[in-house]
Formats: structure tokens, C-alpha cells, sequence
């Protein structure tokens, strides 16, 4: 059995991403939720994780920190069926893949995720540019994939996931978009049933002040 | 044909990453190279990259952004060979190749990356950290996998691409080693046949004054 260790789920952008390659491949696993920046996270963490951050997965011997890495150990438990089958979409979902992964410094620092509730702020020029690099991939990529299915490339990909954080930020804060295709992709991410079940947990969370440090 | 477009060799550690991968499995490419932060630059690299930023890999209609997206779609070309042959090995060297490329901030924006000469540049005390853990990382997993050969993980794997130009960062500022084994395997990084063609041809474009803004 897996077990993944996550974060909050209301602020959590990292755990979200390999949470959710677990559940559209249907891989079981066990949850363990620890409350991000209280004592009990840094007294718990060590037990799991070498860089002390989540998410890490832990398969029996193995423990893999990162969530790329997580998500490409996955895709191998799935051989290969969380990248898309093509090797060019493939390969073009690895490149956003890894670009959600290095970048969009400005936008994550400025509007980090929050899954519940509403805010407004105001982006700096480089947030406002990497909001606008978000839309602009969006909508090229769902442009040439719409016929494959509703995902970013058609059926659910590790790419999927990586975005999904992305599409909260955007409803958190009231993003406003340049393109239909690329709201109706981020619509697409937040009703997806598995970011619902996450939505009603954060909620949850919220309600219940959960990880709040005393 | 593989066409890899990188920046400056003295200058570019993301270029460096993909080029090593290209070299040590001998898959033939051919080598744009542009100088970073010039007129020529920006002209140029809107020829190749949606982002604008090298490395950038061009396979016909097929165009990578990203050094890690960029070394998985090599791993593919060689069948896998790119990557530690055993799931463990595989799963620990794509965390290790992660936390590099969205990780160390400190010591990447303290000590960038020159391939030659050298220099005397204190680090803030989340830089002298990132060290540490480099260092910790390499120790750990060289101790665990000596006897399968003298890179990371035995034989030559991304992982080995991905932190090369923190050893010459190393190298260039004089970093002190905690560990006999980092510093070895710091030594096996820099020795390379590969490297020291790219540290060469660094070299020429200092003595030449290539690239430099006018």
C-alpha cells in the first residue's frame, strides 16, 4: 500500500498535484494529513521525508519526495498511461509539466492557493504576465487537442494535475480570462469530482480550524 | 536529426544539463548556441522556444522547453537508459533530479554558474544550507551505490546532468567539502570527458570575448 503524506488541503498546491494522479488512475493508497507550519508537522515530517517537505510518497522501502518525481512513479505503476500515449503530446505535456514545475514564481508567491473562500489582490506586472503565459498555454493546447476529450490533452494527464492548483488561484482570486477556451478548462479542473472531494475537505478544514497553529 | 539551442557554455547550467544527457548516450544533435542577454538573443531565440529561454530541443515538428523535460524525452530515445535500470535507484534519482530543478535557489542565485576561473563570493546562511545538502545527497547516495560504478548511482543517469553544474559552481567558488565521497564524486563530475569539452569551448568564449553585450 502507498501511503502519500500531504499538507492542508486548503493550502497545499504541491499535495494537490500527486493526489490527484493517485485518484483518476485509481491507484489506492493511504492519506496521511499533516498541518503545515505547527510543531507537530516538523516533529512528524522526519518520520517521512528527507527534505522535510510535503508531499513525499512512501512505497515500502522507497520514499520519494517531489511532486514530478511522484507523479513519474506513478505513471510507471500505470505503465505509462499518465502521460499522454503520443509521444508529441507527450513530450509537449512533459515541457508545461515541468515549466508549472521551475516556474510561475511571481503568480504562486503572490496568489498561493487557498481552496476555499474568495480574495482579492492585486498581481505585480511579472504576476500579471505569468497569469497570462497560463491562459495563453491553455488555450493553445486545448485548441489542438479538443477533439481527444475535455483534459488539457484530451484524456487526464499528469499535466491535468500539475495545472489544477493553478485553477483555484484563479477562482480564489478572481482571475479574468482572455479566453473561453481557457476558462472553460479551468472550469473543467475545479469540477472535476476529485477536486470537489478536495474543495469539501478543505472546506472541512476551515470550518473545524484545522492546523491552525494555536 | 536533434537540434539542442543553449546559451553561453561559461554561463548556461540549464544548457549544460541536456547537452551532457545528448553526449554520454551518443545520440547526434546539432548545436545551436546564442548569446544570452544580447539584440542577437532575442531576435534569434523566437525561432525556437514559446518560452524564450534555453535550452530548448527541436525534434522536427516537436519542440521540448525545460532541461527536465527535455532529458525524460532523451530517457525515451535510448529506451530507458537514461534512468537508474531499478525501480528504487530510478524513483530516489528522479527526486534527487526534481528537488535540483525547482529547488537550491539560494545557491543558484549566489553562485551562478561560471565554467571557468574562479572567485570568492560568501553565501548567506540559506545558500551555505543548500550546500549542505548537496553535499549530504551526494555522500548518502554514493555511499549506497559505489559499487555499481563512479556516478550517482553507478552508471552514468540524468541525475548525473542535472547536478554537473552544481560542481562547477563548487569548482568556481572554492567550496569546502564535508565529505571525502561529495568531493570525489564533485572531482568525477568536473574530470569528465564531456565536461571538459564544455569547460574548452567556456574557456574560448571568455578568451574571445563572445557573447559579451557590446
Amino acid at each position: 500500500m502507498l501511503t502519500l503524506v500531504i499538507g492542508n488541503k486548503n493550502l497545499s498546491s504541491w499535495s494537490l498535484r500527486p493526489w490527484l494522479v493517485l485518484k483518476h488512475f485509481g491507484i489506492e493508497f493511504e492519506e496521511v494529513k499533516l498541518p503545515l507550519d505547527t510543531p507537530a508537522f516538523h516533529r512528524d515530517i522526519v518520520k517521512y521525508s528527507p527534505t522535510r517537505r510535503v508531499p513525499v510518497l512512501v512505497d515500502g522501502a522507497i520514499t520519494i519526495w517531489d511532486s514530478l518525481a511522484i507523479a513519474e512513479y506513478l505513471n510507471e505503476k500505470v505503465q505509462g498511461r499518465a502521460w499522454p500515449a503520443d509521444a508529441a503530446a507527450r513530450a509537449l505535456a512533459r515541457a508545461v509539466s515541468a515549466e508549472m514545475h521551475s516556474g510561475f514564481a511571481a503568480l504562486r508567491t503572490h496568489w498561493p492557493m487557498k481552496a476555499t473562500g474568495t480574495a482579492s489582490v492585486q498581481l505585480p506586472p511579472e504576476g500579471e504576465a505569468d497569469v497570462a503565459r497560463v491562459q495563453q498555454l491553455w488555450h493553445e493546447i486545448r485548441s489542438q487537442y479538443a477533439q481527444r476529450g475535455p483534459w488539457l490533452f484530451g484524456e487526464y494527464s499528469i499535466a491535468d494535475a500539475m495545472y489544477a492548483p493553478v485553477a483555484l488561484r484563479f477562482r480564489h482570486y478572481g482571475a479574468k480570462f482572455s479566453s473561453e477556451v481557457a476558462a472553460a478548462y479551468q472550469q473543467q479542473l475545479v469540477h472535476d469530482a476529485h477536486m470537489q472531494a478536495w474543495i469539501a475537505d478543505s472546506q472541512l478544514e476551515v470550518d473545524n480550524n484545522w492546523g491552525t497553529p494555536a
